[in-house]
C-alpha cells in the first residue's frame, strides 16, 4: 500500500502543474555542459518532447558554444581579439559561425523527432525576419557582434500553432544587410517576451542562485533578488542572467527558472513538481 | 537525487496515461462499501473529480444501496418478497425509492463540485429520455423493477461538452409512463456502450478477478475471462459483472476495469500507472 | 367566409408575438393549485412544451407545495414553529423536502416530454452550483430556510443551448456545505435576471392584479404598481409577488406576468394574444 | 372564457405548421385578377410578406397579365397571330413586354416592403442565368416566345439566405443571345423544383379543384388527380396547371395549392389552417 | 529578348495594382457615348467583366441617357419643360422611364454575362430600399425628379459577397410610395460613399480634366482640383461631376476616376497601369 | 494610343494567368549559374517574390552547387572517388556540405525577404521529418549520398498556408539517424509531387527543350518527350531532368517547365504569358 501511496502523492502533485500548463508556451534557452555531453543532449531533448507531449508548447533557443571554436581551429582561423580582452567576429568568423549555428539546430531537431510524436523546426533569426540587430555599440569595433533591436516571432506563433518544436539560433538579420551574432540568452528572454511565454527556463551549468549559505533558494522575488545583487550574494555571471530575467518578468511572462542542465530531468522536475530543482524567479 | 530520480519515474510512467486519455470518457459505476463510508466517498469523488482536472470526461452511474432500505423502514414499508425469494417493488416503495436515489445523486454532486472546478450536474434515466425501461419479465410479478430497453445518451453528450460531471441514478421510464427501477451495473455498461466511453470502471469491494491462487490478475482478455468462468474461478456475484462487461467490450469500450472502492485512490491509480491496481479487461 | 375572417384574425393577432419571442427565454414560476390538479398538471406542461415547440426557450422553477407535508405526516414529523409563528425546518425535514422536490422535477420532465418533441431535465440548485444560499436571517432560529445569495445559470444557458427545458426546484447549496430551502418565488425571479429572460411568469390562483373596483388591470407599469401598493388596492400575498416583479423589471426582464394557473391555457393565451388573460407589468 | 377557447383552438391549429414551415421554401405563382385589382394586390402582398415574417421563404414568380397588351395598343403594335391562333410575338413586343414585366416586378417589390421588415429583390429570368431558354417548337414560327431549358436558382438561393424576397418576372435568356417570353406557370413550376420548395402556390381565380358535384376538394393526390382527369372532371384550363402540378410533386415538392386570389388571404389560411381553403395536391 | 523585356515591365507594372485591389469595391458610373456605341458597350461590359475577373468588386451605376426620349418620342409623348428650362418628369413619363432604364439594366447584365464567369443582377433604386428619394425641391415643378435622401447597400453588399455583379438604375423610392427618378452621378457617388468603395469611376466622354493648357491631369488632390475650378480652368459640366467627387473622396473612398468611355479599355488601362489614362483625384 | 494598346494586350494576356494561379503551389527547383551570379540571384528572387505576391504559393528547392566543393577545398579536404568516378561523400563531408546547404537557404531566405512583404523559412529536409532517406543503392560504396524514400509535406503546407515561402535544401534523414545528401531535382519532384503542386519549374542553363533542328520546343506532352528521348534529340543531363518530370506528370502534377536561369525573368515570363520562355511539359 506504501508503494501506491507513493506514487498517488507525485502524480497528485504533478497534476495540477499538468494542467495549469496546458498549453502554456515555454521558452527554453539549452546551453552550458548540457550542449556538450551527448548523454545530457539526449535527456534535454526527450524532457522537451515531453513538455511538448503534454499539452505544452515548448520553443528552443540556443547559441554554438564550443563548437563554432572547434571549426574556427579547424579552418585555422586565428581568434582577434579588441584591446579590451573582447573576441572580434570578422565576415569569415560570421559565416562559419552561422553555419555551425545551422548544423547544432539541426541537430537539436533529431534529437526531438526521436521522441516520436514531437515534429520540430530549426530556425536561425534571419528566417521570417524573427530577430533584427544592429551592430554592438562598443568602445572597440567588435565586428558582426550584433545587438537584437526587433523581434517578429509570427513565424514561431504559426509552428506553435501548427504543434511544431521551433529550435532557434542566435543569428539575426541588420538593416544592414548584414548577419549579426547575438548572445543567445538575451535572444531568448526577448523572444520569451514578445511570445508572453508563460516561463522561460534558463539552462545553466548550476543548480540556481543560493543564498549567503550556499544554500539553493528556491522561489525568489524581484525585489529579494535585486537585494542578494546589492549584496553581492549573486555575483559573476549569474547577474547578467538573472537581470534579464528580472526584466522579462517585468513585462509578462510569469516566471523565470534557472535549471541545471547538468542535473537529469531537471526541466522536467522544475516544472512538474511542487518543489522544484531550480530557482523560480517571479515578479512578487 | 534518489528521490528526484523515484519522481520522475511516477510521472513519466502517468504522462502517457494522461495524454492518451484526454477527452476520452469514462463511466464509473459508484457502488459498494465506497457509497457508505464518509471517507471513501469523499476519496472516490476526489478521484472522479481528478479525472475530470486532467482532461478526461467521466460518467458516474450510481444505484441507492442501503439507504434505500433505511428510508422504507422509516416509513414502516415491510418488505415484500416474491416465491423465489426476489424483492417485490410496489408503486409507493418505487416512489419512495426515486426520491432516495434523486438525494444521492445530489449529495455526489456536492462532493464534486467540493474540489473547486468541477461542475457536476445528477440526472435520473427519466431526464432527457435517458433511460427507457420495460417491466422486467420473470416468472413472479416484481412490481417496478424494470429492464433498460433503451438509451439516449445525448444529454450526457451534451453536459460532457459542456464541461459538467454527469451524475446518472439508476431510474427509467417505461413507455407505459411508469417509472422503473434498473439494475446500475446493467445502466451504467449500457452507458457506456451508447457513450463509446473508452474506459468503464466497476467499483467493488474486492481487488478485482482473483485467479486459481486467489491472487489478483491485473490484465484479462474476453478469452481468458470465459476460461476463468467455465473453470469455476469467476463465480457468484463477479460472474454478472464480468458478463457485462465482456458484452460492452465487444462493441467499442477499449477497456472495463474492476476496482476496489474500498482500497483509497484506486480509481487514479488504476487510471494513471502502467501496473494498475485493479483488473483491466479488454477484447484481445 | 365569416370564420376565415375569425381565423385570420386570430392568427394575425398571434403571429407578431411568436414572430418577437423566437428564441426568448421564458422563465416559469410553476405553482398554486395547478401543481395538484391532474388536468392543471398537464395543461400546464403542455402550455411549456408549446412555448418551446414555437421556438421560445421556457424554464420552470418549482416549489413543493402541500406535497412537502403529506410526505413530513407520513413520517410522522411533527411541524414546529418558531414564537413569529414560522414554520422551522430541521436538517430531517430539509432531506425530506430536498427528495420530495427531486421527486416533482421528475414528474413535470415526464409530462413535458409527454409531448412528443421537448426534452426536458430537472435539476435542483444544489447542480451546478446553480443557486447559493446562506441561512435566513430572522429573530427566531428557522433552521435551514435560506436566501438566496448567487445564481450561476451557465447550466441553464447550456440546457437551453442544447434544446432541453429545465426544470429547477427551490433547493440551494450554502457556502457551509448545508442544503437549504429557499423560496421559490424569489429562486425564479433571480433566475429570471441573471439570465436576462425576457419574460417571467408567476403563476398564482388568481387572475391578476385587480383595480379599486375588483377589475383585473392588463396592463401595469412600475409607477401605477407603486400607487396601488400605497393605496392598499395590491394587499396581501401579492405585494411581495408584485415587489419581486418590480425589482426584476428594473434589471432587463422585459415583462413580469402574473397569471391564473387555474385558467385554462393561460399561459398559451397570456403570450400569444395581444389582450392577454392575466396582468403584465413592464418598466414604463 | 368562451372567446379564449376560440382563439387557443385557431392558435392550437395554426403552431404546428408554423413551426413546420420554418426556413420552407414556398414559390408563389401570381396571377390572375389579384393582379389587377389593387386591393387585392395589397392583400397578396400581405400575405407574402406575412409568410416571410413567421419564417418562410416566399419567393414570388410573375407574367404580365393584361398590363403587356394595354401598352402594346397605346404604342399602337397591332397583335399579329399565328394560323392557329396564337399570338406571334416579333422583337419589338418581346421588348415592349420585359419593360412592363420588369416594371410589375418593381411594383411587387414595393408592396411587399411596404410591410415594414421585409426587403424584396425582383429580378427577370435573365439576372445571373436564372432562366434560360430556347424558341418554343411550334408548328407556326410565334417569334419570342421560349421554353425553358435550363434554371439556375443560386441567385434565388443567396437571395433567401441574405433575408430578401425574390420576385421573378418571366422573362428567360436564350443562348442565340435572344430574350424570350416564357410562360410563368412552367417557370413557376420549375424554380419550385430546382429549389426543392417546400410548397408550390399557383394562384388562380377559383377556388381549387372541384369534384362532379362541384365542391372544393381540399385533398388531392397524384393518382386521384390522374382519374379527375381523365373523367373530365379536371378539365379546361385547370388541367396544364394540375399536370406542371403533378410533374413537379414528383420530384420532391412536398404539396402543390391550386388556391384562389379573389378569396381574401387565402395564401394564409391555405397555409396556417388545417383545412385550408384551396387544393392541396400531394404526391400521395 | 527586348520584346520579353518589354512584357515584363508591362506585367511588373500592372501586378502591384492587381494584388492592392483584390477584394477591393470598384463603383463604375456608366454613362455617355459609351452606352450608345455597340462596340463601345461591348467593351466596357469586357472591362468591368475583367476588373471583377482579377479580384476586384464591380458595382455599375448608370441612368437611362438618349434611350428614354426615345421611347418618349415613341409613345407620342411630348416633352414639357419648366419655365428655367428643365424638363418636367410626369407620373407617365417616370413610369416609361422607369421601364426603359430597366431594360437598359438587363442588357448591360447580357453584356456582362456575355464573359464567361461572371454572373450579374440588374435592380432599381427601389429593390431592396436601395435607394430612398424626396421630390427635387426646385423653383418650379419638375414632377418626379428626387433627389437621394437615404442609401442602403446592403443588397449590394450581399451580392458581391455571393460573387454577383451589381447593376443599378437610377430610379429611387419616395416615402410618399412615389416613384422618383434621380441624376445617376449623384447616385453612383452615393452608393460609393456608402459602401465606402475603394474607387469610383465617373464615365465620360472626355479624357478627364485638363490644366490651362489643355493637357490632360494624371493626377489631381482636392485643394487643386478647387483651385482649378476658381481659376475657371474647370468649366461646365465638369464641375458638378467634380465636386461630387471632392465630397465622395472627403468621407472615405480613396480615389474618383474620371475617365473616358469612348477611349478603348480606359477602365482597365487606368486601374492597371501607373501612368493611368485618365485624371485621378484623391483627398491630398 | 498604340502604347496603350500594347499595354492592354499583354494585361490581357497576363490576367488570366494571374486569375488561374490563384493559390496555386508552385514548386522551383532553383540552380544552375542563376546560384552564382550574384545579379542573377537577386534576380530569381524578385521572380520568387512576384509569384508569392500575386497570389500563388512558391516553394523553393536548391541544392548546393559549387560552394560546397568552395568549402571542401578551404577544409583541406581531398575529394574520394569511387571506382565509377562518382564522388564518396565521408560523414565529415556530409556535414560540411550540411552545414553550407543550410547557409545557402538562409541566404535565398534573406533575397526573398529583401523585396517587402515576402517572409520566408528555409528548411533542410531533416526538419519536421519533411525528407526521410536512406543509402543510395550502388555497386560501391559511395557513403552518405541518400535516395529519398519518404515526403511529409506537412510542415510546407503549414508554412504556404501562413503565408511564407518555404525555401528545403537537398538534406534527408535516414531511418538509421544519419544524415544524407539527395539529388535536389530529385528532391524537387518529390515534394512537387506529395503536395499536389500546380507547377513545377526546373530552372537549368539552357532554353528548354531543342527539337532536331535546334529550336526551342515551348509545349511538349509525354509521348512526344518520350519520342525525343528515343530519337536522342534529347540527350544527357537533360534525360534525367525529363524522366524525373514525366513521373511527376502522371501523378498530379499540371505542368514541368524547364527554364533558363541565366534568361532575366524567365520564371515570370514563363508563367504570366501565353507563349512562355521555356518548355511546358504536360500530361497530353
Amino acid at each position: 500500500m506504501k508503494v501506491f501511496q507513493n506514487k498517488v502523492e507525485v502524480i497528485l502533485d504533478a497534476l495540477p502543474y499538468i494542467r495549469k500548463f496546458q498549453g502554456a508556451v515555454a521558452v527554453v534557452k539549452y546551453g552550458g555542459s548540457a550542449m556538450i555531453d551527448p548523454e545530457l543532449k539526449r535527456e534535454v531533448a526527450r524532457d522537451v518532447a515531453l513538455l511538448h507531449y503534454i499539452g505544452m508548447k515548448p520553443v528552443v533557443v540556443h547559441g554554438g558554444g564550443k563548437e563554432i571554436n572547434n571549426w574556427l581551429a579547424r579552418l585555422g582561423k586565428k581568434a582577434e581579439f579588441a584591446p579590451n580582452g573582447l573576441r572580434v567576429t570578422d565576415k569569415d568568423t560570421m559565416e562559419i559561425a552561422e553555419m555551425v549555428l545551422g548544423r547544432i539546430g539541426k541537430e537539436i531537431v533529431e534529437l526531438l523527432q526521436h521522441h516520436g510524436e514531437a515534429k520540430s523546426v530549426s530556425l536561425s533569426g534571419k528566417d521570417a525576419g524573427l530577430l533584427q540587430a544592429e551592430k554592438m555599440r562598443s568602445e572597440y569595433d567588435l565586428g558582426y557582434v550584433g545587438e537584437v533591436t526587433a523581434v517578429n516571432t509570427d513565424i514561431i506563433s504559426n509552428l506553435l500553432e501548427d504543434g511544431y518544436i521551433p529550435v532557434i539560433s542566435s543569428v539575426a538579420l541588420g538593416a544592414d544587410g548584414q548577419t549579426y551574432n547575438v548572445n543567445a540568452d538575451t535572444a531568448a528572454c526577448k523572444i520569451a517576451k514578445e511570445l508572453e511565454a508563460a516561463k522561460l527556463y534558463l539552462m545553466t551549468d548550476v543548480d540556481g542562485i543560493l543564498d549567503k549559505n550556499k544554500k539553493l533558494i528556491h522561489r525568489i522575488n524581484r525585489k529579494e533578488a535585486e537585494v542578494l545583487i546589492e549584496q553581492g550574494i549573486i555575483s559573476g555571471g549569474m547577474i547578467p542572467k538573472i537581470k534579464s530575467a528580472l526584466e522579462v518578468l517585468s513585462i509578462g511572462v510569469q516566471s523565470v527558472h534557472i535549471i541545471n542542465g547538468t542535473l537529469e530531468h531537471s526541466l522536467l522536475l522544475e516544472t512538474l513538481t511542487s518543489a522544484g530543482v531550480g530557482t523560480m524567479a517571479t515578479w512578487d
